[in-house]
């Protein structure tokens, strides 16, 4: 982060860029819906991603990648994550995986041992299948809605590994409570991990994307790590490339390493190579754009708080430290599902809180990775659904 | 297949060109090896492909795809079968899948029910790992090397059925077999399946390549297969897109479509949105490019016969019916490994035996999707390796 940061480098998608861009996001929802929900950015994807597509599509590049980890994806990860968050990765233990959900399962399968699962809840719900997808229990630890600060419960995962947990999936920074955790919070989950021999699963898919200059600590930098976890990262959060399916194991010990390595090619061959392509450029390249990014995120979510204060006053929402995922809770205006009610009044299509901890009610999932005037508009749109005003 | 075949369509890639587009089969092979290993082709990506790709990375869609069967793709792919193999497939019933491999994983898991796996042997290497992966036994439908046809032992299926198995692993046409099964023939798998009530995956990712004008025969279009088979097919073989990631489940009954797609997200939404656009034009605007191919890669089939004739005249090789792969029998000249041997003393990399019959000795599988003047130069190099002549 020398010099100024470009905000310009990051540009709004018009509605029908988006719409043709974002197959999923908008092109999903019926051409009057305006779309808050999955986890994708209105803005357009970085010129140097765009310009190594566009090169590796004139190359002929549509066959198998390079098999294996380290390479030219090792060595940019590493890069990346020397510069970003001054953490020191050896390039030779990134191992490529199709995206971080697929890298979270073959972790699991081949890394971790039997035993259940540890689930920190609201969690990223396609995520809360994994545990019966990896053939274990689930235990929650749960934030409840009421709770000031969103934080880890240590006791009750001490609980949870006294009592036949082998795992924990660690999502950090985490979607949707908006934690970064600290270093001292993640020493703490070090400590209990340790005294039971358990394992780390550790999701920084949002690592790219913490806000106000917090630090993100990568629980493998974290000391006495190395041989329990496995972090699963990626560049397609941050630099919206979800698509392209490309995500990275890292380990800091031979051994996880060869677990991961040594796994049968019909579990872990999967990713792409223009994923590979992309994640190189964003990673070697990206540098400024993520600068603009995330000043752009943080004048989104500074912009989000105050139009929910007035438009949604009752609305309580934590700080939100990292990722454009915001958690609110607007369970004081009555209704179960608020995103329900928002998308059959207002049009505007949020993701329902139950998503992310079956039965839960009156909680939404807003991304704001938008443009300031959408970002209104969602909030308008939310607080006339929900909270429409006597008239 | 209206008109005259323009085999100039088909381009043969330049050395420097193959290193620089197939970055598995010519990148991980020294600079001085003859790659005739993994299976794709040293010719240039369709132009409609291309240009799919450039206009996709265009508008920005390098986020997450559609979700869910049908749509663009699932018509793209029931236009396809119906001109290729005159088979109706609802489009509806198309359901993405990131590649053949983990879609052959998915249907195991989510609709064949618990059972050992029947194999065909020699097979897919990577997939010989799927029994296990699944949780399965693994039960082998061998071809042994003097067999003068390689067929599917229907006694041996009974048998494996009646004991146990659940499950067969179909694969047709069949690599390394080359064999393109008749409809007879699937008809005999179908009555022994329906007997015993089992279950098929048919992997059919070769279906494209058949050659000298034989007919493919989807399982799915032998009556009687709909309520217990799923199909996975793919442009990704006979297009030369591997590396871009997106294939297709096929069903023919409500509620085998309904156990794919309600299959938790974690277990299948790793496919990518160049994958998908790539597909819909190699489905949509590939079939003159394919004839093309087809007329090549039947060329080089004859010639390889011919080449082996002059240069390996005890080599055994049974008609290849359909795909690029041959799969030769070099027993005669007293190798174990001949490929191991070729590979050190002349610098050709093919793929051995072993790969795909643990403990198979004296056969190699050699990719013949090349140039003429690279055929002829592998197998003088093979020929040269495993029977050096007197002098
Ligand atoms: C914590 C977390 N992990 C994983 C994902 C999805 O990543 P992928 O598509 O690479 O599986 C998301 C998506 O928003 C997420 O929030
Ligand atoms: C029979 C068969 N199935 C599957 C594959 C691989 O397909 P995918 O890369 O889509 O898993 C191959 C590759 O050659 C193959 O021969």
């Amino acid at each position: 982060m020398t010099g100024a940061v470009d905000t310009a480098l990051v540009r709004d998608l018009t509605d029908d860029e988006a719409r043709a861009a974002l197959v999923c996001k908008w092109g999903e929802v019926e051409a009057d819906v305006l779309p808050a929900w999955v986890a994708e950015m209105d803005y357009a994807v970085a010129e140097p991603i765009t310009a190594a597509l566009h090169r590796a599509v004139d190359a002929g590049m549509t066959s198998y990648p390079r098999p294996g980890g380290g390479g030219p994806l090792g060595a940019a990860y590493a890069g990346f994550a020397a510069r970003q968050f001054g953490h020191d990765v050896d390039p030779e233990r990134v191992v490529p995986t199709v995206d971080v959900t697929a890298g979270v399962r073959l972790a699991l399968d081949v890394a971790a041992g039997p035993g259940a699962l540890v689930m920190p809840v609201p969690g990223y719900s396609p995520q809360l299948a994994m545990a019966a997808i990896t053939g274990r229990e689930r235990r929650d630890l749960v934030v409840h809605p009421d709770d000031e600060r969103a934080e880890l419960d240590l006791d009750q995962l001490d609980h949870h590994f006294a009592n036949g947990a082998r795992a924990l999936l660690l999502t950090q920074p985490h979607n949707p409570w908006g934690r970064v955790f600290t270093r001292a919070e993640l020493e703490g989950v070090r400590d209990v991990v340790l005294r039971h021999g358990g394992f780390v699963v550790s999701d920084e898919i949002h690592a790219p994307l913490v806000l106000d200059g917090r630090e993100h600590v990568p629980y493998l930098a974290v000391e006495g790590t190395a041989e329990h976890a496995v972090a699963v990262v990626a560049a397609s959060k941050a630099f919206n490339v979800a698509g392209l399916k490309c995500a990275q194991l890292v380990t800091a010990s031979d051994r996880l390493h060869e677990a991961l390595v040594s796994a049968p090619m019909a579990r872990n061959d999967s990713w792409s190579v223009l994923g590979v392509e992309a994640s190189v450029a964003a990673y070697t390249e990206g540098d400024a754009w993520l600068d603009a990014l995330r000043a752009r995120l943080t004048a989104q979510r500074d912009l989000l708080v105050t139009l929910l204060a007035e438009h949604l006053p009752l609305a309580r929402m934590r700080p939100v430290e990292a990722t454009y995922l915001a958690w609110i809770d607007l369970r004081a205006y009555g209704h179960d599902d608020p995103a329900a009610v928002a998308l059959a009044r207002q049009r505007v299509r949020l993701a329902p809180g139950h998503d992310y901890q079956p039965g839960l009610t009156g909680h939404v999932r807003l991304n704001f990775a938008t443009s300031p005037e959408r970002l209104a508009e969602v909030v308008r749109r939310l607080a006339s659904a929900v909270a429409p005003r006597a008239t």
